[in-house]
């Protein structure tokens, strides 16, 4: 049996490229590769992360950029978000070899997996938190919590690089239906929130980007299949438009009688 | 009891201040201290190892340095080298994770342990070698074997600390808040159900039960929160009523301008 594709790493607003170097090189270290930008405040490329990578090029060479979390994503099957503060999100918390040993068994099924990190200073928003299925955090003592981007990316590596070592040679017999692509989850997200912005369920206004959160907190939880998915958007169009159209059949037919002055 | 005393890591011959800034700030980060440089290249203190410590400052400000490695663990009583290429020494050769308990077993013995890295280029002499009790390999990828001093401190600490944690999985067990009752649960379902068959959903009548039941499994592996039910069951109401509205407000003055003739 072939080795599972290891984990993407994504990069959410990087802003050093040294630091981008840094993490490519101990990607290379655990034998992961597929490096993807999201907005990197310098732009890209940038000669400094080559220099920092120490020879460990190749996943500088096919880096991806991405203007939106929600297009990094859009392949993904499995994504845990790398966060120290996991704050008061409704999404499981592991530890990084209980991450490590998740996406291990979901990419030994084939699918895509991904940790996605913040940048230096901010780390991640909640609103990228919520495009996850979990949140990762590595045990660092309370006194300091600043780590660097690379050495989280090293922890979170190293802890699938043992799954990897480890991995029985045989099939797995575990058995969890496949999640569907981060795309397919975004695209149900978006529908929701559109038909829910047209029934006017967001108000006041400036709560809406708490609300859209939790939101796709809860449903990202249940790690909807691809057909799952597709159901749940026949249930937004059926609530959205069907139920409608029977209240606008009424309407209209008593408007008529009104007019006729029955 | 008192935690253990935690490892001093010793630096021998490090190059660059950077990384010896780089060491301090995982150090901290993973809770550990007492740091210890044999021969570094450039003397010592130099300023730019404060710059890359990021506020880790207190093991740089406490360094001690020595000219030799058999001084520099003259009080130790077990020291682990880090080497990737274990070579032909007859010492024990332990992964990050084993050696991680070892030193925490002597060290819940109160006794004093270290953990000892090469410099940047050469790595450790097997002189210095032979002065541990073993061998810690980090296990990266063959392929690309240059790892950053920092980055082998960081994982050979972040086990450390795994074993401070003691119990990590209830250290960190779960961030969720207690699921709804099964109640509450059944009463969004019955809501959206409800809804649905209001909105012809459910065709043909006969898979009604299993379509039912695909919902309810879905939204249940989300283990929502009661505030999490609330909020769901105003999705429905604004998709069922709040979109309806507006649609029959709108067939309702069409309708009324038909009837006028317009």
């Amino acid at each position: 049996m072939a080795d599972p594709r290891p984990p993407c790493v994504i990069l959410n607003e990087p802003q050093l490229a040294e630091n981008i170097g840094a993490v490519a090189r101990v990607m290379a270290n655990f034998g992961l590769s597929d490096l993807r930008l999201v907005r990197p405040r310098d732009g890209w490329p940038q000669e400094r992360a080559w220099a920092s990578a120490s020879g460990a090029d190749w996943p500088l060479n096919d880096a991806r950029v991405f203007q939106r979390t929600e297009d990094a994503i859009a392949d993904l099957r499995l994504v845990y978000a790398s966060t120290a503060r996991p704050r008061e999100t409704q999404l499981p918390v592991l530890t990084p070899r209980e991450a490590a040993a998740e996406l291990s068994r979901a990419a030994g099924e084939g699918l895509a997996v991904a940790l996605l990190f913040g940048g230096e200073r901010a780390g991640l928003e909640t609103a990228d938190i919520a495009l996850s299925h979990g949140i990762v955090t590595i045990p660092i003592d309370p006194k300091f919590r600043s780590l660097n981007l690379a050495q989280a990316v090293a922890v979170c590596a190293y802890e699938w690089r043992l799954t990897v070592l480890d991995r029985p040679r045989e099939a797995f017999a575990h058995n969890i239906d496949e999640p569907a692509p981060g795309e397919m989850l975004v695209g149900l997200y978006e529908h929701l929130e559109a038909e829910l912005e047209a029934a006017g369920f967001f108000h006041p206004p400036e709560k809406r980007p708490s609300m859209v959160r939790n939101l796709r907190v809860a449903l990202g939880r249940a790690r909807m299949t691809e057909q799952e998915v597709r159901t749940f958007r026949g249930v937004v169009t059926a609530l959205s438009k069907g139920r409608g159209r029977v209240l606008a059949k009424l309407a209209a037919q008593k408007a008529a009688k009104e007019e006729r002055g029955e």
